[in-house]
């Protein structure tokens, strides 16, 4: 493979930045504080780490204007560093090639509208009426179902389904194993069945729209509506094994962490952050900005933005226990606690 | 396309319910109260939607009879709207056409027994001795291994793998990404290995059986047992990212909303509902009709119906932190409330 | 089928265990104690189940010397009968024929390097200088991205995706549906974007190394590191749906049971326990044999080996919310009773 190459003075010329030191370096890849090599961009932006810097080896450090004065190399200056060193390191990224066309062993209706500028992988499956726009990817073993969209530039990596009536917007990425557009979990319970009653499907009849620069992760799933569609607005961003149910609105940049799960007709503000494994009720309305630590169910309605949590603390087994088990009375200590400051009070 | 297209008249008498208003009119959609138009029918079923109802312009309204006189439109009157909309909603649901026998590109053994009627989609691979019954939908990318059954009507949405073992019923509905008959997670610590010990895997020699008329939802995963067979009776309903371990039985009726799990060998009653992320330990049992609220974890069996819980209520981070800081040390709290009554009472 | 047979001397020897009784008794298969029949051997490890022993129809059961004597039948004495029994019940299995070489209908890259020995499956994709050891199984609809290499005597079970820069040690088993290598779920926040910011995605450049010996559950997704390798050292055991984010690394022998999830960076020692749907937040580190309880969050790092818990004991519903109510106001009852004692300690 050819090595991708740049001068830092490329480097801070690409991207804006002011740079001390020597100009004429050549960097080919990025590496951490600890770990990088002559060759290799490096960054400060936690000051946790502050104290490597000076140990550094790396050939030139993305920081702040602040830290530049202790750097040992070439430093490349930005305002946010975090930021600057996630454009720079982009360019030392390999991604296969993706030509243009449509694999010889995909299933591509002759119904579907394929740019010819697209591509289409090995055993990918497109359904009629599929459109599949502009320099959009197909990685191998994805499914585009009868009627779905794929925007320009988007990329589904591998192994994506998208299953029906689901439009994404461009510059989507979609990891493996994800499925948008599969049905809601729509149930009636006909009391008047055989037997006790049984259950009737409510077919899902709306669709899925995913906004532009949006990215789904792997094996997360993403219901349909069950009359109107289920929105990410853009910029949204789901780590992976997110469940969205149908009917689901989540607003422009909010990002959702690992095996959190949002039930059916919930409203999620703009710029939210739902940490892992954090889980909302249907139905619910969250404001834009607040916050939901990991592991946390919410249960009613959010109107102001702040970080909200649940849970307890975890704690050694044999001490946990006995709290545990005291919680299952806390009603009743509290009554107790009042019912002494009573007496206390009368005396 | 062509438009479904159904007369209240029709719709009334399909489903054996009374109408009022014109029964002529066309119908070829189904909406939301807000949001139907005049050739649409919608349902009012919860009061919290009563409001609408006088506003709607909808073109046939579904409700009970108490609702009837308030409409402003045609009715269609039911006593339990919800499951009479879910029925005629049915009719305007399309589903692509399958058509019946095996793609071209599928890869199917001859040791395999394929009904006629049934459809093979693209890149489906169907193992020896796997059986296909009559009008059996295979969609894209789904795998059947051997010996596995997919009984009459069922369908596998797409890119369902049903591994070995697997005996599917009629009319059973499993939607992408689904694992069905994957290994139990059953393992032996050998202390006796080098080292300070490894893991031996049992081998998971049952299967799966899934009863009629159940769904199972999008990436949901179902072991096969390690004996006897992992059983979810008849119409249990699954929704996504669902995880049920080897040897669980599953009573019939009863549904589970998502990223739920139970662990191994715990035998769930009839018309059980376990709310959304909620858990169950291994080799519990769970009566017929409890209920589990959402991210509840059940430690320990329960004999009785009923609605059962666990957790504690969201609050704003700086709040919670203070509580959640006290529960570490409860029973200390308890001891010294306990005390102190001691004290009062020797008063 | 052919029947697969062995007699009880044979197994004797074969796994080194004494025997009493009948040395001739063909076994062709294994059961419980409560259901094993006369050819068929069961297993007495766990002294919950000593009761059925007399009963038991099996021809032959392992089990530990003390049990010998009540045994009413032929009986294999072993010190660790459940580590005996996983070791004989594997000769029981029936694993399907995986004939060596490429199936027609996959996709292989004539860049990839694949073994003699080695079986890719149908609708298999390998690309570009992956690397399939000998003896190692692709099942059908298996993915290998480039540069990616599946170790000796590895499986794939089926439909399971390697996406970038994995590297599977000898003799990993995964399941359907897991995910390896896709993108860790790294952002920058970009405030200078136009309107209040949008997310920068920092391109994730490690691979995932998983040691020998390994097994990942069913639709489990790990993902590859942003700078460095996400690592499983060997014999780690994972089910079904668990989530492992970049830059996680876990030490060998290390098991963990479904729906558990583990940030990003942090670090899990050698011989612990994750129990189902527990968490581990970022950057965290974990002693060698800490075992976490089910559903509890790790929210700060354990030096020391233990057990450890978090979370509230199930109850009735109207129960639960009186004392859930109180939580909210916790720290507030804890002041008052400091309160009360000190006014009974001034009295």
């Amino acid at each position: 493979m050819s090595t991708i190459q740049h001068t830092v003075a490329e480097l801070a010329e690409r991207f804006g930045l002011a740079f001390q030191g020597d100009g004429q370096r050549v960097i080919d890849g990025v590496g951490t504080l600890a770990g990088a090599g002559p060759s290799q961009l490096s960054f400060l932006s936690n000051s946790k780490y502050s104290a490597q810097l000076s140990g550094t080896r790396a050939g030139v450090v993305v920081l702040r204007e602040e830290n530049a004065g202790d750097c040992p190399t070439a430093a490349l200056v930005a305002k946010d560093p975090y930021v600057a060193y996630a454009r720079i390191a982009a360019l030392f990224e390999r991604l296969p090639a993706y030509p243009a066309g449509i694999h010889a062993s995909a299933v591509v209706s002759p119904a579907a509208r394929i740019a010819p500028t697209a591509s289409i992988g090995p055993c990918c499956v497109v359904e009629e009426d599929a459109v599949i726009e502009d320099g959009a990817v197909l990685g191998p073993h994805c499914i585009v179902g009868a009627g779905c969209t794929v925007g320009a530039q988007s990329r589904l990596v591998a192994r994506v389904t998208l299953v029906t009536r689901v439009t994404l917007g461009k510059r989507v990425l979609v990891h493996p194993g994800a499925v948008i557009g599969s049905d809601g979990f729509g149930l009636a319970f006909d009391r008047s069945a055989s037997d006790h009653g049984s259950w009737i499907k409510l077919p899902q009849l709306g669709g899925v729209r995913i906004g532009d620069d949006c990215e789904i992760g792997a094996n997360t799933t993403i219901d349909r509506g069950a009359l109107e569609d289920t929105v990410l607005e853009e910029d949204v961003r789901l780590d992976n094994q997110i469940q969205i149910a149908h009917n689901v609105h989540v607003g422009a940049h909010t990002a959702m962490a690992g095996c959190a799960a949002v039930a059916g007709s919930a409203k999620i503000g703009r710029y939210c952050m739902i940490g892992g494994n954090a889980g909302v009720l249907g139905h619910l309305e969250l404001a834009d900005r607040v916050t939901i630590t990991a592991k946390s169910l919410v249960t009613h309605s959010i109107r102001e933005p702040g970080e909200y949590s649940a849970g307890v603390p975890l704690q050694e087994n044999r001490l946990w226990r006995r709290n545990a088990a005291r919680f299952k009375h806390l009603d009743e200590y509290v009554r107790r606690l009042s019912a002494l400051e009573k007496d206390s009070n009368n005396e």
